[in-house]
């Protein structure tokens, strides 16, 4: 199906300490495989051609190594050495994508995305040259303010999940500015060049495992069948 | 310790089409028990001397009083029948409040609210007259404008939750005006006659339970001891 080169730089950051956990949370076994691992199959489930670079701190590649081979890990990916933010870590996996093509930007700890959401984004950005998968909120919002904070219309945002895609050459130049304080994922980074981002509908079975709550959810999802 | 009377109003609207369930979502069984009983089970357990409004929908009472008898389930509460929407609902349960005191509002499916979350929105009530639970949001949050979406900082914006508490005089008032449509909780409708809304610290473990997701997540955290 994919004509157009397709690539994924799986951001893998984490220190394992808001997880109150020994290991980096991307190698906390989730039935039976570190999470990193799942993650991994997902894009090559939706596309067994796609170019994958997996970006860990550099200090944990020799542990990811081992990981593989205990694991009998055979999926076929890059690793990069992270950098000392999220926003050097995907410049860093960037360097490795040559020449055109689509390039999805996904947390390493997001293994419940569906194939069908992969799909949607790397499809919207072919066509719009960037596409951010989202959910609406299910709670309301405040907006914090200097005199406290205010309730803001719920209707009117959302909440960003991974992946994020875009052209090859969209996020190489996007990437090449320095880096600012508010760029908390890639659509911002990229938005901040002056492209216009396109928004695909996510689904809140994708969730970020960040939190012991997070990793009981995980557990449960995969009981169920979801990995 | 609690001198000042004080009540918690528990809504319960589901229906349970969301939640892809023939039972209404707070009557869904967890850990063995309605997860309503669950709920009313946390404001016992922060203060035996609540005074406890439960507002259901007019033709659930029947159901929750056989629910009630199957169950043996003995902690007191008045109920009350809901109205077409939260705001209806919330001022019918409000008619049962006489006199002065603090009033939570709280989800009927937010089982797992811990009772030190509780304690702080009523104690901050005492203090400043209205608190409301609200956490950060883990993810990056964007903003729908006429053009498209446009990436707004994570860091000034709280994802709401309940209880949020407030002085009965002060509730009553907020609910004496006309419904808006941008009414999605409580702070919004006290402070849209001027009140200010002081934020309470929440959990990421406070769910509201809506959608199958959340259910299995409820099922987990049971299955921990956390109900």
């Amino acid at each position: 199906m994919a004509q157009t080169p397709e690539y994924a730089i799986i951001v893998a950051g984490g220190s394992g300490s808001r997880m109150q956990h020994d290991l980096p949370k991307q190698f906390i076994e989730v039935a039976g495989k570190p999470i990193l691992m799942h993650t991994i199959a997902r894009f090559y489930k939706y596309n067994p051609a796609v170019r994958l670079v997996v970006v860990l701190p550099q200090e944990q590649l020799n542990t990811w190594r081992e990981l593989c081979r205990k694991h009998a890990f055979k999926l076929f990916h890059m690793t990069v050495a992270g950098g000392a933010t999220r926003f050097k870590s995907v410049k860093n996996g960037l360097g490795a994508v040559m020449g055109e093509g689509l390039v999805a930007v996904h947390d390493g700890v997001r293994p419940f995305v569906e194939v069908e959401t992969i799909r949607a984004a790397y499809e919207a950005t072919a066509k719009y040259g960037s596409a951010v998968v989202a959910v609406s909120p299910k709670d309301s919002i405040r907006e914090l303010t200097e005199e406290g904070s205010r309730a803001v219309p719920r209707a009117k945002y959302k909440l960003v999940q991974t992946p994020q895609v875009f052209q090859a050459s969209i996020l190489q130049k996007a990437y090449e500015q320095p880096e600012q304080e508010h760029f908390t994922d890639d659509a911002s980074v990229v938005e901040s060049i002056g492209e216009t981002i396109t928004l695909v509908e996510g689904s809140y079975r994708n969730i970020k495992i960040t939190t012991p709550e997070d990793l009981i959810l995980a557990e449960a999802f995969a009981k169920e069948g979801s990995l």
